[in-house]
Order: structure tokens, then sequence, then C-alpha cells
């Protein structure tokens, strides 16, 4: 199979890197294109980046130079499939004008979270919400998105519990500065502190865990109806996002038939065995003073940073509360939408040679 | 007037210094007698202690001989009036032995706060519930306690509250190190991290707040009705306690009219103007992404570090949410111990001539 | 005495933040100008800034207005003295022409600190330096810097010692974050991590220490002529530059002698009792653990983060090696350069009627 | 090959697990035993310990029993091999009775290191002073010693520089706080702060790397000449201690001609191909701000945490200064003394069936 040639958008940051680490000897993708701001446009891969996410710089890339991020150099250079790294305000074009001349962008970019006929996808947990691209008016390509960096949390510990009902969620969260990118958070601001605010984070998480758990009718996504309240800080930690996390149900379930619900919970991904998926996307730990940031992002395989890990399950009444961490770059960014194309791909909707509309699924 | 002689008990370590700190040129008290663990006695306290609550070691108090923490030897330099610092376990007994023997104990440990007769008391809060030492079988000594550091801060959020109705209350904590003492936690455990668990402390969140909110009937403390769910995490921080805060309201209350009721707060200390009560027990901030313990702990005057300080107030129908911060070693450990022994002293309750049950208020 | 008017050139930055706050209730010196870049000026100086200096923003300072830093500006103002904590750049010519028009300038900014006319003021080093501004071709104006900030700890290390003569220098420095300013260190470069380098930070402590401890001749300073290596790191640390200091000396000294050297040193700044002079340059610490920087930086009064703080003198043949503590926003930023204008003005420089080079001294 | 039986003492610690990991697997030795102190005897590995050095526990030794680290213990288990991280006072008596009961000893505690017959051995550095067990008076057993952890680091960069002359080291460290182990420094210590003390440390780095570094005569070793000055601190870093160090050399070596001395630098471990052995005991690195301990302990394939990375050359007449990290825990520990044991295998040293003095080499 030919592996199918693709542009990282914005490859320099943080998020970039990892969307260049994640894709290094990708058995569907080969980059073949990265761009970057003004800056470092005409420079090497390498020389344009200080590499920080671990490991070497992948050798395939070191050489290629950095291109600019306007659709035309991005059509030029024949690429069919985009992910996209950029900061919202930059991507909101880009990726429609890429989605109008046939391009597939996987985007980790919040600007088109929100549009009606684009799914926030997390195929481990909405993985029908795909088909809402078909719906789009950019013709063969499309725009799919990811979801914030915590939400892709919150919703793994939601998910398989919404079958007992959920009436309201409050969550708590301690999010790793390197959320906020590479020079995102000033050491003077965090170090031994922590800053009870992120601008735009709660509001993110309440409307974008009810549309990646709502339901897709005919035409729309009927969001889900549960109440939520997301008070977000940001905490001196490098990587991961922990979370705390109380559910109130319908139902009266015992903690341990949530946490059997939680730790057998899979979806596509894992029939589908994608490259990027977890073989288990939820990891539930015993330990009673687990999971930490510094300790639990299970970065080695198999899991490679992709499982949601969920601890300390406590309930009172109806109400559940447990603890979950998130590896904000990799489940949270990039790999959730390096998974979103390798679904995309099983599913038939990266076929070039034909409509969307007419992929199977 | 005479300065009542007092003992602190327990005083080299982090909470000791702070009463150290706190009652040096104190206008009631007087510190004649410092105790300490087997290692340190016949040491003087200079010797004994490394000092780290900021300024410089109080001069009065460098040659003090560190003495065993007996009964006998409390007993022995005519001291009526004890701060506790001990930890639990070994303080179990002595306050018992020592309110026997008419001591009033003023105390940090956790032992005797749930004991029926045994008053959790923060005067700002509820200072009425002093009245129930009258109830313990001690003769003229007795036993008041403060409560959790956690707590303290917390029920300042709730108590304004009250006349809305609470329903149900839901706080998630980020804690400073120095809440577990000098050596409790290690640099590998926190360096980076957060660790979601702090032993029992969240049982101690759910149950001392809703005693300390409660109602004193002629014989018990009735405790207040609420449901609540407390999650604890240690922070990389040094000092100060931040919680995230949500309360279910029986009334529909404004933001504004919310914020009015807490900053405008006040209770019996105020009116006194005890040496230790802050002019303003609640602190209510306005800056988006405050409170921050690294910031916030408004240590000068006039607050000393007695103020709980409370910023981004949210509502969301009947749901308001806000971050609190209390400093966990002051408001929430010595400070609070040596303001209620202010109250006890302006209550009559250390007449030292007459029984307890002869005080008036 | 009318109080001398004074401006603060780049207000809103930590450096600036720390001369409003040095300078609030000053018995010489009075703000009433502050400056700073475009997107601040015409903002009040509480909207422009955000405070990070601890305490509360002064009363006096938060309705001023701001400014912009271009000479005619200050020169409309009638202020006859500015203290610069411009980044270098924007510094070098402002600097030059306020001191043509007639402005006394205490610059914090590097870039006329090896001019050969300029002199790096440390009062309680190199107070006959101060001649060297005569030599200025600005007229009644004149240009005063303080020197790098790891430079003004090192060389009270150095400067009581060289009666022993100095042959070599080593020197390797842990420095805070605040020493790059508000920004100037991202927290995802400094959390758990050690940086080993700071830009240009190693040549000015080489050549700016030799020329502040070196000898003013008729004409020129002739640079102290020890060999000098420096190596310096950034640390996780918010304020506080501590030193790793190695001395080859010409004698034999006791490490007694080299203690006693330290510790009973004192200059012009004691003598004269100015405001902002610790009553002890040097404080010696005698526990085998310190001077720390989260404990010894000694804010309070009298030292107010003006002393610097030497421990662990140890000797081996000829070469003594002990560690320094400076606080590198104060002593080693805008501390120095407040000393060193109450300095001048002690002096007679300060006479607005005269020319500089009819002061006494 | 039948794998040689091996028992790790004090396996439950920090440097034990390190053990326990790099032995996971190795081609020449098997863990066959587990030692630890009282709390831990009975129980298994699993139960015992809190793993907390990467990655999952390996399996085969989950279910092993932990045993009491007494000779009598040990020599039941018919091991003889024994891995020792026990602290130095324990360890003494303990290693002597292993090594005169025919045990080989491989040990990480300093116990021994200074006696006149114990190698500190760091087979890339000094291979030859293995044979100084020949002159143990412990008959076929032995005790061989790693150096302490800032040592191991420190004599890889002196030791290619020799052949020019060393005169003078002057080295400073900033050591992580994983090497004063599991529970060594205190959070409240070293949260934003430096520690300018290690006990012992400075006095070990001066005479472990003269004796490291010094020449083995028929009968003893003649240590190094040169005159060293080390100045130690911790730093709130987890991992990696990384340390600033001038040479003054004989020669004027130019600083290219001194990279290449380094970073060509190979020895025995590297031509017999050991396991443990870096391809390259020491990187060295071109970037103006490496190495830092967060970035560059290549803890992966092929260095695994074994090679010393070197940056920042520099050269002031003949002194030559630069930065080296050292991973602590396993070129400095763990991994120094498996790769001691692979060594003295691959040179005939383990031979269980002769005496010592017969092996070859």
């Amino acid at each position: 199979m030919n592996k199918i040639r693709c542009c990282i958008l914005g490859a320099t940051g943080l998020v970039g890197q990892q969307f260049v680490r994640l894709l290094s000897g990708h058995p569907y993708f080969e980059v073949s294109m990265l761009t970057a701001s003004e800056s470092s446009v005409g420079k090497t891969y390498e020389e344009a980046t200080e590499w920080v996410v671990g490991g070497e710089m992948p050798a395939n890339v070191r050489a290629l130079e950095v291109s600019d991020s306007r659709p035309e150099s991005v059509l030029d250079r024949e690429v069919s499939l985009a992910f996209c790294a950029l900061p919202a305000s930059i991507a909101s074009d880009i990726e429609v004008d890429l989605a109008k001349s046939g391009v597939h962008v996987f985007s980790n970019a919040s600007a088109h979270r929100m549009d009606g006929h684009t799914p926030i996808l997390i195929p481990d947990i909405n993985p029908e919400h795909l088909r809402l691209v078909r719906k789009q008016p950019y013709g063969r390509g499309f725009i799919v998105t990811n979801s914030n960096c915590s939400t892709s949390g919150l919703v793994f510990g939601l998910r398989p519990l919404m079958s007992f009902g959920i009436r309201y969620v409050n969550v708590t969260t301690y999010q790793a500065v390197s959320g906020a990118g590479r020079r995102g958070v000033a050491s003077m601001d965090i170090l031994g502190n922590v800053i009870p605010f992120i601008a735009q984070e709660e509001e993110k998480i309440e409307r974008e865990s009810r549309k990646i758990l709502g339901v897709l009718d005919v035409e729309d996504i009927r969001p889900a109806q549960f109440e939520i309240d997301a008070s977000c800080a940001r905490v001196p930690v490098m990587n991961g996002h922990l979370e705390s996390v109380t559910v109130n149900l319908e139902q009266d379930v015992s903690i341990e038939d949530a946490r059997a619900a939680l730790m057998n919970y899979t979806e596509e991904p894992q029939r589908l065995r994608l490259p990027t998926a977890p073989p288990q996307p939820i990891v539930v730990v015993g330990e009673s003073d687990r999971p930490q940031p510094a300790r639990d992002l299970h970065l080695e395989p198999p899991h490679n940073g992709m499982a949601v890990v969920i601890g300390r399950l406590r309930k009172k009444q109806r109400r559940l509360s447990f603890f979950l961490l998130v590896n904000n770059t990799i489940r949270g960014a990039a790999g959730a939408s390096v998974l979103n194309a390798e679904f995309a791909m099983a599913k038939g909707y990266l076929n070039t040679d034909s409509e969307v509309s007419e992929c199977r699924s």
C-alpha cells in the first residue's frame, strides 16, 4: 500500500513535534511537508526546531525544509491529508480553504469544533460522529477535530457511565504546563504555585463534553443533557492533566460495577486494532494514591500515552467520585488526531478517488 | 494584667514553630514552657529547632530548655494553658490528663475533635460552640480543638452562604506540602507531580465541616445536613491550601449577593477586636486568575495569614462555584488555636479561680 | 528638604516594580513619573501592571498615568533624576540623551557599564569610582550604573579578601528565574531542570568584577588583575542567586581571619547610614547547609534584601571556598541603583544648581 | 551458558530497584534473591516495594520473597554474586562476611571504597584496577566497589584529559534529589530552593577521583596528584547530577583537541561490547545550553543512562571549563556495579571453580 502523503501544520511547536514523533514510521501516513511561522520558513526542520518531546528527532524529517502554512503552499505539495497544530485564530480559515481544496484535515485547533457539521471525534467514544463530515460543504475535503485536552480525558471517565444515566458532572482539573504550549506559562507564574484559571478551558470542557457524548440524529448532534461544572487550574507539572470528577448517576450502581464498566470499556479502535489505539482505552489502577502525572502517563507500549488512567473510585449515595489522568499532548492532542485519521482511513473516508458521501460505514 | 503562663506541646515541629512565632510578644499569653520528643529534651529550643517559619527565632525562647510532653512535667511548671501541636496519637491521652488537671488545652491535634462534648471552634464561624466545654467531664480544665487545615478554609466559604440554604458541597483541594509537617512529603514524591490522596483528609473535611456548621442544641451539636464530597490532593506548593468549591443552594441567589455575603461577613472576633483576628475574615479578590498560593496568603498585617481569600465566583442554575485559599499553618493550625484561646479569654473561660460552668457568655 | 522628583524608566517590569516598591516613602526621592512600553502608555500604573513583588502596590503610584520612555517626555516632566529598568538595547540612547539634558541617570541596564567614563558603582565596594562621572561629556547630567546581578554578589565575597591578594577566582552560579525578568524563563524549560547557560552572563561577571574592584587612577579605572572563570546556570528558584566561589590567595590566611574580614566589612554607606544601606553588607552564617535562597534572603529589616549572605567557608592550601547568596532583584538590581542615588546625594552630586565637577568628595 | 545466580542486597530502595530493572533479562546474571530491612522480610517483592524507577516491575521478581540481609541467609541461597545497595553502615560487615564466604560482591556502598586492597572500579576508566582484588584477604570471594555518584561523572570528564597533565580541578555540583534515596530529601527543604551542602560528598569526590585516576603499582594504588576543590549542592531536580568543572592543564591544548579527546574516548568495555557498556562512554553535545538533566539523560538505547554527557567547553589560558551530566542512579550507582560484574566476568574473575589469583588478565 502506498502511504498517504500528509502535512503537519505548525510543526515546530509542542503539539507539532508530537505529530512528527507519532507519524515517524507510521504504516498509513508519510510526512512530506512541515509548516511553521515566518521565522522558520526556509530552514530545515532540524534548524527550526528545539526538539523537546523526548528521544531523538526522527531522521526522516531533519532535512525537510519548513514551509509557510498558506493553503496554496500546501496544495502545491500534493498532500491529501493535513494534521493541524496551529493556533485557533490562524487555523480557522486555513482549514476551511484546505478542505475546500479536497484536503482531509485532522485538527487539534479549537476553531471549528463547535461547528454544527464538524465532529469532535474520539473514535473510542463517538465513532459514529464521523458521519457528520458528509454534511460539510467542502466537497471532497473535510475537517475532523479532536477535543480540548482536558475534555479528552473527562469523556473517557463519563462514556462508560452513560448507561447508568448521568445527571450532573463536577470536574476540577490539575493541568500541566505543556498544555499551554512551549512558552505558554512563565516560570515566575507557576514555580511553587497554582493558577486557578485557564482562559476558555472551563467553557470548552462544558460544551465539548456534551457534544462528544451527544447523539447523532439524522442531521445533527443532540448534545448530552447532563449539567456540568468545570473548574480549571494550572499546576507545576510538565505533562499530564489530572482531573477530580464527581458524577451524579440516575441508577444506584455499585463501585464494583462502575469499575468494571470503566476497565472493560472498548470501542471500534480496539476492534479494528488501529495502530495508535491503546488495547485498553481506560486503565483502572488500584493503588490508594494513584494516578499521578509523574508516574502514570503510560508512555511505553502498548499504551503509548493513549490510555486514560482512572483511580480512587469512591461512592456516596448515587454520586461516584474518582481521579483521572490524561496525557494532554498525546491522547489530548496529537495522538487524538492521528487516531482520528487512522479511523477515517479504516472506514473508507480517505479514499481520494471518490466523494466522501460514497464511503462505506 | 498579668499574662497567662502557657506551654506549647510539640514546639519544634512546623506547627509548634508557628505557635512560638504567633505567641511572641502576645498581649495575653506568655510562653513559659516548650516540649518536644525525646531527642530534643534538655537542649535549648535554639539547639533543638531548625527554624523554618520565616524571620528570626524570637529571642525570648532561644534559651528555654525543651521539656518532655508528659502531663506531670507540664503541671510542674504551673502553666494553666497549653497549645498542642503533637501528633494525634500522642496528643489523645496527654490532652485529657492535662484537662483533668485543670489546664485549658487548645489543640491542633485531631484526637478529640469528634468527641461529643468537644467543640471544633472557629470563633469567626461558630463562637457559640465554645459553651460545649461546660459539658466536659474534666473539672476546671477543658479541651478546645481547631479544625483540620483544609476544613478551616472551606467553612469560611460556606458559612456566609448558609442563609441561602446549602444542599450539597463538592470540594477538590490543592494542598501544600507544609500541611504534612516538616518531613511529611518526600521530594521524590512531589517534584513535578500531584498526589491525589491524603490519608483521612477527605473524611475529616466531610465530618468536621458539618460539625462546625452544626447547631448547638441544649446538649449537643446537631451537624449541618448538607451532602458533601471532598477530593484531596497534594501539589508542589510550600504553603497555602487552594480549594475548588461548588455549592448547591436552595435559593437562587445572584453572584453579587453571594459576593456581598462573603466579603461583608464578620463575627465576634472582629467585634471583640481580638489580637489575632483579621479585620475581614474573608477577602474576596476580583482578578480573573486569583487567589494563588504563591501570591495571596496575605501574610502581612493586618491579615497576618488569618484571612481566607476567595475568588472566581461563578454560578449556574443554583450552583455557586469558587476557589478559596487558606493559610494552612496559620488559619488552618496554630493561628486558629491562638485565636480560640483569645476568644475563650474574652468570654471569661480562662478565669482560673472559678469553675468553667460559672463563666459568663 | 524638598524631595527630588524622579522618574522610573520601565516601571511595569520586575525590576521596575522593585524600584517603585523601594522608592515608596523614600526620604530623598519622590516618584513623579513612570514609563513603560507602548501597550501601557496612557493607562494608570495600576491598570498597566501585574504587581508581583510582594505586598500591595503603593497607594501613591496607583493612579499615575504611564508615559512613554522618550527623553522628550521625561524632560517635560521636570524630573532631575531617572532610575532605569529598561532593556539594554533601548536604554543605551535614552540614557545618553537624558544625561545630556542634565538628568542624573541611575541605571540597571548594562548598556553603558563598560564605558570608560562610566562607573559601575557599588558604594559599599568602590565608592571612589563615583568621581568618574566628572569625566562624562554630558554636562550637568551623568550616568551611574549598577552591576550585573550575579556580579553584585560576587564582589562582596571578593572585596574583603583583596588585602590578602587575589590571584584567581572560580565562580559557578545557581541563578533564580526572576533574574531573567517577568517572562524570561518558560516553565517548560526549568521545571525540574537546570539550564547551564545564561546569555552573556559569564562574560559580564568576568569583566564587571574586575572593573568594580579596579583602581581609579587620575583618569581611568585600572581593572583588578586576577584571573577569573565564571560558569552560570539557571535553577528552578524564584529569587536569589547562589554562587559557589573559590579564590586563590597570595597570602596563607586562616579561615578565621577570612571570616572576620568578611563579617566585619563596612564602607561609606554604613558610615553615612544611607537609608537603603544594610547595617552589615555581608552576613556570615554558621550553619553547615546555608545560605539557601528560600531561607536566607533577609528580606526583613534591617537588611531588606541588601545584605550578601556567605557561608560554608573552607580552605585548602591558599584556596578559600565558600557559597554566597545575593538578592538579585534588590541588591543585584533596583536596590543597588537606589543606594547609588542616595550615595550620590550624600556626596553632593545631585546638587541641581551647579556642575558636577564642583561637587565635594 | 548457565546464568550466574545473584542476590541484590537492599533491593526495595531506589538503587535496589535500579539493580532489579537492569538485571531483568540480563544475559549473564539471574536474580535469585532479594533482601531488604526487617519490615519487608517475608513479603513478596511486589508487596514490599513501591516501584518508582519507571516502566513496570519485571514479572520475574514480583513473587520473589524478600529475605533479610544476613550473610547466613545469603549463603543459604547458593548465590555466588551479590550486588549491594545497602547503606554503608550496614554494608560494611556484611560485604566482608560474604567475600570471606566466597561470594563476589559488587557494591554501591561507600564502606570499603577507600580500603587499600579494594578497587573503586570503572572499567571505562581504570580497568586495570580490578587486579587489586587479588590482594584481598577474603579467599575466593572479593569486594569491588563503584564510586560515589558525583565522582562517577567527574572522572569521565578528567580521564581523557590526563594525557595533557591535570594540575588542578574545581568542581561545583547541581545534584538531583534521587541521589539521597527514596525519602532522603524532604520536599519542604528543596521546593524552589538549593541546599549548598551534602554530607561527606565533597570529601568523597576529592579522594575517590584521585584513587580512581591513580596508578596501580605492583602493590598499591598511587593516587593521582592533582589538587581538587569540590562544592556540592542539592537542586530540585529528580534525576541527573550536573557538574560545572574547571581543569588546569599543564599543556596548552586547544578546545578542538580537548573535545576530540573526550568524544573519541573508549576503553575495554567498549572493545569487549559488554552488555551494559554504552557505545560511547562520553557524549559531547554542541548546543549552547546543554546538557540539561531534564533533557539529556540518554535513558534510551543505546546509551541506557550509562553515557556521561559533556557540553559548553570553554578555555582560558590553560584552564578548560565545561558542564557534565551523569545519571546518578544508573552510571553513578546500579549500572556501575552491573558493568563491573560484567567486566569481571569477561576477565575471568567470576570463575567459581578456582581462586581469584588464577584468573587471566
